[in-house]
C-alpha cells in the first residue's frame, strides 16, 4: 500500500490545505481525529504546525507521547472523515467503528491509516506554543504514499460540513518552490 | 466592492488552504506577496498563524509595522498571483506591474486588494515565534467580502506552479464547526 515519499516533497501534500486525519497512541490504544488547522513551516526537514485543541481527546496523548501520524484522505473517505470528527475517542474505538485499518508505522507508535493516500510519521519538535495556542510543531520523520491511489482529490473544509473537493489541476510558470 | 463579514466566519475562508496575497505598507509604500503557509488558530476573535520568510521583502515591513492584509484571490487571478510570487517588492511596484488595485483599509495601513473576493485586515498579535520559525500570529480586526464574486474558486498550491482549483462543493452532516 505504501511507497516512500521524499521528505522534500511533503509540503506539496499539506500546503494545499486538505482535511487530514491525525492518529495517536497511548497505553496500547490508538485513536484518530479529524483535523484541518495545519500549515507547513519548513520544507526540509519538513516542519508542520498544527492546532490540536485541549478539548480534543487526542490532545493529552499527543502532548504526552510526542508522536502522531498525519494521514491524508481522498474524497471517497469523506463520510468516514466526518464521522471520525463527530465522535470522541473517549468513548469510541474509531478505527473499528469506521472500518479504518491501522497499520504499524516505521518510526512512531501511532498507526498509519491504510485507506489514506498519504501518511506522515511525525514527532513533536516544539511544545512551547501549546499552552497559549494549542499549536504543536511537528517534524515529519517518514512519509508514505499509496501508488494505487492515482490523482487523489482532497477535501477542504469551509465550515459546518461544507467541503470543497479538488477540481482541475492547473500549471503556471512559477519560480516558487 | 466589499461587504462586512462576521469575524466568526473568517475561518471558513482560510481553513481550506487557499493561496493568498499578503499586503504590507511601510514608509508610505505598499507591497504585496504571495503566501500559502497559513492556518487558523482560533475561531473568534480569529487568530491566524502564518509563515513569512525572512528572505521575503515583506518580512521587515510586517515585523516593524505589525500590520498586514490577507487578500484571497479566486482562480481568475491565478496568473497575477504567480506573477506576484515571482518577483520582489525590493525592485518592483507589484500593484502597478500586475494591475492590482490597492484600496484603503479601515483598521490598518496596508491596503486591501480590490480584485480579491475577500480581504482580512490583520494586526500582528504575537511575535514570539518569529525568530525560530518566521511564524507570525495575526488577529483579524476586520473582514470584507465582495458580494459581486459569486462562488469564488480558490487555488491550492501543490508545488512548482501546480495548483488544484476548487471543484464541486459537498455537504455532509457534521458536528464540526
Amino acid at each position: 500500500m505504501t511507497k516512500d515519499l521524499a521528505l522534500s516533497k511533503v509540503y506539496q501534500l499539506l500546503e494545499a490545505g486538505p482535511v487530514v486525519l491525525l492518529t495517536t497512541a497511548r497505553k496500547g490504544r490508538a485513536n484518530v481525529m479529524t483535523q484541518s488547522w495545519h500549515m507547513m513551516v519548513e520544507f526540509e526537514p519538513p516542519l508542520i504546525a498544527c492546532v490540536v485543541s485541549n478539548r480534543n481527546y487526542s490532545f493529552a496523548a499527543l502532548r504526552a507521547t510526542k508522536e502522531c501520524v498525519i494521514a491524508i484522505p481522498a474524497v471517497e473517505l469523506a463520510p468516514k472523515v466526518v464521522g471520525v470528527g463527530n465522535c470522541s475517542g473517549r468513548t469510541v474505538d474509531k478505527f473499528e467503528r469506521f472500518g479504518l485499518t491501522p497499520v504499524p508505522a516505521e518510526r512512531v507508535a501511532p498507526p498509519l491509516v491504510a485507506e489514506c493516500f498519504a501518511n506522515l510519521e511525525c514527532k513533536v519538535a516544539d511544545t512551547r506554543f501549546v499552552n497559549n495556542y494549542n499549536i504543536f510543531v511537528l517534524e515529519v520523520l517518514k512519509a508514505w504514499t499509496d501508488p494505487a491511489q492515482k490523482n487523489p482529490k482532497t477535501i477542504h473544509h469551509h465550515g459546518y460540513g461544507r467541503f470543497a473537493v479538488d477540481g482541475k489541476m492547473i500549471k503556471l510558470k512559477s519560480r516558487m518552490r
